[in-house]
């Protein structure tokens, strides 16, 4: 068993393009020894985002703090602390922070190869 | 896309053996689409605890709110909120809660079969 603060993993800048004021953390990933999914933690700062992308993984995802929306072509949540989202695969998405703290979250994907 | 508050999702009484005073949520399932994986929600009242089993399924472990400790037959480790906790395949692990208020963690499990 490992346990860690979340703040114990190093913080990276998400280069994505069009990506602005987001970082991430991998909390869990292959290096612990998970196999078939990966749980990472993202920090979007008031105004920022990650615009509309797709990918073949799809996307469990649980709000810690903040306010913002999620959003594909076709739809516009709010989300708020104590929710959760599913994105399918392969439907592009992108999530924005329309509150004034930072918009935490975690993202659970699969370790496709 | 799919977004919602995790208490619209039924609580149900975890029937384990030897299990006390917790609570689980499944949030994410095969019901909403997920593949590979399950996003679940516990919630341990104070004195409550999952006993030391094992299984196939690793866990992937945040833990919100609440504390508690997390073990093993070698290990015991204090868990607050902001941690994380990774739990291998077949090792056994359980969960108790030291603390005055609920113990709450999210577990991600792979959807196995």
């Amino acid at each position: 068993m490992i346990a860690d603060r979340y703040d114990e993993r190093p913080e990276e800048t998400v280069t994505m393009y069009g990506a602005t004021g987001t970082t991430i953390r991998w909390l869990i990933n292959k290096d612990n020894g998970a196999r078939t999914f990966a749980m990472r933690r993202f920090e979007v700062q008031p105004g920022g985002e990650i615009p509309l992308h797709d990918h073949d993984a799809d996307h469990e995802i649980y709000i810690l703090s903040g306010e913002g929306i999620a959003f594909t072509e076709e739809q516009e949540i709010t989300i708020k602390p104590d929710m959760f989202v599913y994105v399918p695969p392969n439907e592009a998405h992108g999530y924005r922070n329309t509150g004034d703290s930072p918009l935490i979250f975690l993202c659970v994907i699969p370790l496709l190869e």
